[in-house]
């Protein structure tokens, strides 16, 4: 299968969805990795071009762990929105991607840029496959026949997972993701007094708990009509 | 009374409130249906500009069958946004129609299209009667005074009816009004897989069996400060 | 029409559903108020059974104000619960009064007694037509084919009118019965600093602000299979 | 594995949870439907003590297609309570079976004796595996390890599937069990004005309009701390 | 601390939220009420250009009465979008408070322009903080650290406070901030037949029923990611 | 104050809410553990008798720590109802308590004995005030003026905590109360594959990433008609 994480951040896909993207390509899936924004304003010393070479740097090193491939739209962080615009990026993301399991942000995340990525994969689902949408570069894909999965969030503030993944065999291999992103490890610490691998492993083992294994993701489908919804598409 | 629809596609209306609208209009009153997007995607074998004028025929064969007017506002299909222009466009529809009772999709729909012509009209909802709005084709309307439903969605996903409509005895002019998107009967069938007709029985049949009666429709009314709320306006 | 109203206590009816009731009766319609317990405990220097003389009385007064029948089932205060014994008498209230309309408390409203009257009520739904329940005093009355409705409560905690009745032209005989709660103003003033009358007409004019009239009382209908869920029976 | 589904009447099962027995069955699981009460007050012409004879034989006759063990608690319809009488039945049962996936009805359900056979359910999970239990007559089986699902109900009202199982291959089988109760069919007729094969008919097809197959049952897991939620257990 | 406090409409923060702001402002800590739009539309027979110089002395004069800073974005009413060019202004409106707490309208108020604002303010929310947003007037404020609470609306629907202010020391001086906004007390009685004092009066008089003092406001917190939630920030 | 909380079993006070308990005990206020049942069904090896004692032991070792008194109902484990001899046992350890602020299970706990502990404490709430109560041991305290507050649960299943306490200070003591709970440290490893201090520090540490502080417990008020709801009463 093609496995699509579409994310606004860098590091949001390591934090949130990494565990079950390195199950997917251990098993021999095709795993796309989609960073929506080059994560350009999160430092306060380095300037945004800067900024967005290192982090992109840092993606690939991450994305090579499990062999992904790496969509890099290079939207300026902290401004995305529902526009025409990027509603055109995002379709031929999907398109790309052909994906038949996409995991995106949640639309009740904390930060507006993961709210307004997750509405704008939701908003690309149809014109994926319909071949008349003027404008975009890549042709249409499948239509319909892709699940939509929501991923959590820091601290899981108002989000109850649904379904949960196994992630305890490859949590090592999810924390050495995120330690790809070393520009990001400082910068949380700085500006939010985060310690980001901590963080992920406390919230893995949380995850772990309620689902009954060591470390675990958990994730909310998004239902609509006809969207196959009588299996577990989920590792 | 004035009754207004608003759907995003040619055949949403028929699909989910036509049972509703044809009750309205045997009661005697004036019923308008407005029509969005000229559903110029849906097809992979013909083109928009060709697909939109078939489709635009099909829904006037639809609406004389109860003697509805018709709103075509030809939005590009798959492109509606709660943009400036689209609500100046949305705001002179339901100027146009000036209505008691508004039906349009509920925010939680599966389609896009679907959730920003719901919140369109939410939008516009206030300044449909508040003269100085700029840039407006038509003269403002009554203020207020309109009564807002969400219909049902296909598969009835994330939808629980608050109020039912009883259309046992117009069921057949229902489907007579859904027969009319002919070209929709045969790319839903190719596309989605999809028997239109089949589908609208089952689903007016399922809300029939909640409501108590052979057929219904399933409404949620969208409340709002002083908006007229002890009574019931629906047929 | 038959109209019920099951209330906890002696005076819960006056406060959140008279207006409701005096309507009904205006219309020619038979109303009933089932008073659960005998309200026998809300009393610090009076002692139960002559507080529960009180509160008949006081309950009977107002009753008369509109001519409704009363069922003063006369369980000690405080101590509702949806036991069999309790349901047996729940069930026979039902059938005394053959409701076309069935009003009483909240399943999460603040108050334990006002809990389980209304859990009593939703159990005892069906067994009020079936004629096979042993040990009932009372004949089985009509099977189904009566809507039930919650009340609001105090302060509207947690609770959101789906559906209101204006009562702008009743409110001061809803205030004139009330009154009749002589030992019930004092008490609440007493016991739980509160102006009952002052209470009552602010929760109506706050719910009218929302309905779009001068008083209003809010109510939440509890759906079921095949009910009869196409009609308004609100006054 | 293990299948257990319990219900509170003799055809709840057919009506919400067969198709999905009968898959498991085909796949060589051992199936126990479990009947909590006797069904013996539905109707209103024959004695409680006829009916129950009626309605076990018609029971077993279904069970009997798909080879499922039956297990026949016999209380009083109608008299369902979460009492400690009852639990203790309760855990007898679900000792019996030893199950890896239990079926129930949902706590929000229309009808009290399926909340209560529900809330019994949930409530005798841990005791199953603890031996320590006073009064119960059979031995405690495994501790835990058991997913929990809740069915749908009549005409899905605050119901939402959040898992469905495609049941398009069984849908015959199922009509036929549900056929067996011949007693209900004609008894539902009479007493709700209710064609008992359509609804179900109806309600299939809808259900899987939503999941994308031609029939479907829907369900909702009840999650809890450590229950294995990493793995979908439905067929 | 500095207050902030940011609404669509110069009479908005007097009617939700000036009684909490009354008590900051009286504890020494500096309120800005920022108004986002200039509540030029609200008349049908001043002009846009009249009305908006008068509703800003109104608002001028209601804020002078607790020393508040205020800041008038002079957005045109009714036509607030979560637009790139307004995120930037409301982005420079948090610069210049650098709020420890933020009040604005709800996400589900049944006023668009509300809805968008309080979209706005929380998408700014971060951006506020770094420094390298482009096009920005003013400079980075502290990055994080500020609460956010939604205010309720009119009449209360969809709206269930978590927290109240008790503000019935203070009354008065809100009905005098109310009554600074002279044009709309009338407008809205024509236009809404809504007598704004009294409304006031009751809605602050029923949130003090609930929460246990003669008036209160109520609020939502909208929680997030380590935003100091271990501290209740309210007067 | 008068600090109490209400458990099911010997160990979910040090689990869910020690840490509160902690530094409430540490700004000198009177705490008091109420454990309702003996936590006698736990073991597999050790008989109910045996095994009360001992929890009895370890549960009085905890409260030693910060001078908390114990209520200890000795209550069947696995044998709570919400039945009239409960509710009398409640309100007697209410009325022991005089509690100013009340924690207890949340109404959806996994497990049923916390639940209808929950259910209990509520259900006593108004009762604990009211003199003529029969069949009472202890004499009525203060009349309401008390708040409740549902604890977290086990992995956080369907719990959205609304407040947070920051325990980081006292997070080693709360661990060491855990400890004493001896028995069950093993019971749970064998039971449950269950490591309880590290279940426990991991939820604390999610708890507090939320909050934005290194460790917290997580809680839900229980709103209710005048229950001083204008302040922060937690530490």
């Amino acid at each position: 299968m093609n496995i699509l994480c579409v994310a606004a951040h860098p590091d949001d896909i390591e934090i949130l969805c990494a565990g079950t993207l390195i199950r997917y390509a251990e098993e021999g899936h095709q795993v796309t990795m989609a960073i929506f924004t080059a994560g350009n304003m999160g430092d306060v010393h380095i300037s945004p071009e800067e900024l967005e070479k290192i982090r992109k740097k840092e993606t690939l090193a991450s994305a090579a762990i499990i062999g992904a491939k790496v969509i890099w739209a290079g939207i300026d962080d902290e401004l995305v929105f529902p526009s025409l615009e990027q509603r055109h990026i995002m379709i031929d993301i999907l398109r790309e991607a052909d994906p038949d399991v996409i995991f995106t942000h949640s639309p009740n995340d904390y930060h507006p840029d993961h709210r307004y990525v997750g509405q704008l994969v939701f908003d690309a689902y149809f014109q994926k496959g319909l071949p008349n949408i003027p404008n975009q570069v890549k042709p249409a894909c499948r239509f319909g026949q892709s699940q939509l999965y929501y991923m959590d969030n820091l601290g899981g503030i108002d989000f109850l997972p649904a379904e949960y993944v196994d992630i305890s065999d490859v949590i090592e291999k999810k924390l050495m993701m995120l330690a790809c992103h070393k520009s990001q490890l400082s910068s949380m610490e700085e500006l939010a007094n985060t310690d980001l691998i901590g963080m992920v492993d406390v919230q893995s083992r949380f995850r772990g708990l309620a689902a009954g294994c060591r470390y675990a993701e958990g994730f909310v489908r998004s239902d609509s009509f006809q969207r196959g919804l009588t299996k577990r598409i989920l590792p």
